[in-house]
């Protein structure tokens, strides 16, 4: 598979030079993961960076009573990690698992403190992409106080239309923080408002 | 009062030269705020990064019906700000308001931005926040969906004990996203059981 979206992904943030380029794309590994297999077990330490040149995938995390609760979904052109575990190489407590076969350039992290070294704007290009990752994890926060679950679901479709098509509803349940039943009792009730 | 402990914190994560530290000190401003001000209103853009060297703050949402939903305290060696407002330069969903008087260190956006250039390691320092920022945010998310009230509640004593000898328990409830008659509740049983 072509690497060129996620260098153009780079690109929306950062020019780079063809020398830049070079270093970059010996640093990085594309891998194929087939559906069900996991990018990231909890227990296990993350250590890489995952960005989705294909493919969909979940990440959760296993409360004590063995209930399973998505945190992110990720498609194409999204990155993904238990960054926690990423950034202080201690086991995660989160997983990712491929809901489809899947592609991913990965950075492992040893190689990234390098790149950092070696390409010093790639310390703006994740420092811009942190601060959208976090501001995006507040605003679930904040919606999860705030906001009624229709509402949520009503903004979870607006705001990934491509992901509801590829995941089963009650993963999309998961995420919202509801039961699958209450899912499709706010399905039905917004497709009834929809025909009237 | 004394800048230092702004230059200490930076210097946990880089390293700047005395002409680094020079340019730096152009850049910043010292501000104090009376209990009740506010450092950022919704509606209006968020124009700066505070860092806390004095004083204590709240950062909090109102809903369509009113109601307040604190999202963050910040205390000493904290940063604040509305920073989905900052980094878009766009009007604040989010308010911070004093709950002491308070001394920030500020830094303006247009600022920023030039000391970004100025001092490319700022980068990396401002990514490295960022980091254990979104990672605290994706651990409250899983937080609220995985833990019960009286966990989370001793999950906050635990991390924040100098903030909830300052601030009032009305304010700790809206934090954790319970009502203050619940939270008095878990605070008699948790001194019941540590009484036995």
């Amino acid at each position: 598979m072509d690497i060129k979206p996620f260098l153009d992904y780079i690109k929306q943030y950062v020019e780079l030079t063809p020398g830049e380029e070079s270093i970059l794309l010996l640093k990085v590994k594309v891998r194929k993961y087939l559906k069900g297999q996991f990018v990231v077990q909890n227990g296990d330490i993350c250590r890489h960076e995952s960005f989705v040149l294909a493919g969909c995938l979940k990440t959760f995390y296993i409360d004590n009573e063995g209930q399973e609760h998505i945190i992110m979904f990720a498609i194409e052109n999204w990155w993904t990690a238990d960054l926690g575990s990423f950034i202080t190489q201690t086991p995660a407590d989160l997983s990712v698992q491929c809901l489809e076969n899947s592609e991913l350039v990965q950075i492992h992290y040893n190689d990234l403190q390098q790149l950092y070294l070696e390409i010093p704007k790639l310390e703006r290009f994740f420092r811009v992409i942190l601060q959208k990752a976090f501001v995006a994890a507040q605003k679930r926060i904040i919606n999860n106080f705030s906001l009624s679950a229709t509402k949520r679901y009503m903004q979870f479709r607006e705001q990934y239309p491509k992901i509801e098509q590829r995941v089963p509803q009650y993963m999309i349940a998961s995420y919202l923080g509801i039961t699958k039943e209450f899912l499709s009792k706010i399905r039905s009730l917004l497709s009834l408002q929809k025909d009237e």
